[in-house]
């Protein structure tokens, strides 16, 4: 175990623990051991946990990204959770995923709400205040 | 002149002024005079002057979602000057684009990187502090 | 509600009412209520109405947009419900989404051409004549 | 020299000609001949020249594919040019780019009507009626 | 029945059939059936059969392609499967995918990956060897 | 200098040095010096020099992820290169690229191909064997 994969490790940890990402992780542990390694080790020990930035500023950055790339609905609400976890207020949330609306189009901003609604109910968090 | 539109004149000038966005719009004025109003107003004065995050805050979810559109090079310019205009440090904004690679890959990073060097350069804040 | 609004939902109406779009709308209402009120007011309520081009024109190039723009099938559903409304035959939107295959690729079009025949058969259009 | 090769040309003819296809063609004959073949039968012979669409409803769902595809600069001159071929006005051309905002956001739309521009300057177009 | 059709067909029951595409092509066969026939014509005849590249050098080439289209599972079902009848065995499909890490990004991979695994299942591949 | 960073420079060399990387990493040396750092050991030394694919292997899955990004330059003409360092032959790069066709569409094939040209045009291997 690299002192890189420790430092992911501890960064997903203060984001709430790696949460949904672990059923993508266990799911593919028989395929693809060294993937979620990879992304642990690369993702978090090498990028979130750079200094510079913030956690809270770094999904800010993931999720004008994950809403832009569309379709990766797993990490969308893993990120969701991150975000909460890592300070921003629900409200604070949709307004980021408002925000995407004149860069990334509607149709990926009502996908990408659609999901942050669900992530907000999992969590007994509506209706916001 | 709608009240939308001041509102979103106002934030542009927050944000160091219309800069490079002034020169595609005046070099499409002719062709499409509604598109330069209809970005002031909805991208502007509906959404980035909205309540909830502050504007450093938005500048973070547009770098997301520009560096993982992709072949954008005129509006990153544009939205790395309102990262700065709007309180974040050049290393700041390095880290958001470093942010990035996971999610949308080294090509797009890189050729954000290229664009954000450009930027510091022209406003003389090369070697990054 | 504002002018912009009320023409948007106008031309919602004239294609063939919210339909779909209510849905996503009403499952946002308590997180994001500004989401559908700003669809509605820009996208139909500044463009869609928009002179110079006819309805059934606008559709055609949202059927491009959507087709390309990959796992938008809500969006896609609602607007193959559009263009019908619009006037365009249920075999001129078989062609539109023929028509992208050289530029958005065979994936994408299968995607699209799956949910167009959904559409079709919850309006009993099938066979086509 | 296939069947649908001269029907491919014939449309490419009643599109204005190969015109800056010819030049991404010729440019390409050395090393990829296969490729331009393969265009004019496939995407011109195969697939514009079907019945169902005018020609000028083929052009609006090429159109909002390459607006939302982005990055490919060639083709959208060449379908602008199409486009104008094909009886659709500059302010027809131009509304057709203005609908894909909601879908393909802003910076996609400033890309392609930026191009629209040069075209209709090439053609002496200029200023629109 | 054209010989290019012909030759799409062969190049097809090399590639261990027509399988998951069969069912997509069914679907779809009372709407537009043109679209298969295509696909196997272009996609097959023209291409996937021409010299220069083996089965499995292509089918390398699509994976990178569909990874990173994204959100297209029913072809890269399809072609993880082509990969397998291609001669690349189970660990060679994970390394083409985890190869495009870098590239098109985790997320995009994680997809893919679930997507391997359950094809790997589905054919009783695992454990791995 | 890490473990991990000497095996992706090894890897680089392999496949006929930085070459046009070398550019972009020097470029940015000065903004972002961990950002070509972080592509050495990720994209060389923890991904390409893994065992279960060869690497002109891994080079079609890039090129098929590249051609699909689009817009990215840079790397595509590094990698055109790659894969003639990695031993296919200037006509199997060119079946890569047209292999691409049915997925990613014809416009992101020409892009590429002129690419691919300009590569073979700086290395004298025009005209093709």
């Amino acid at each position: 175990m690299t002192e890189r994969f420790r430092r992911g490790v501890a960064r997903q940890q203060e984001l709430g623990g790696a949460g949904p990402r672990r059923r993508a992780y266990d799911a593919l542990a028989d395929v693809a051991p060294d993937l979620s390694r990879l992304a642990v080790e690369f993702a978090y020990g090498d990028i979130h946990s750079r200094p510079g930035l913030d956690a809270a500023q770094r999904e800010l950055v993931i999720l004008g990204a994950l809403i832009t790339t569309g379709g990766v609905e797993p990490q969308l609400e893993a990120h969701i959770g991150s975000a909460l976890a890592a300070g921003l207020a629900p409200r604070a949330v949709v307004e980021a995923i408002m925000q995407a609306i004149p860069y990334a189009g509607f149709p990926r901003v009502f996908a990408a709400m659609a999901i942050a609604r669900r992530v907000f109910d999992d969590r007994n968090l509506l209706p916001l205040q």
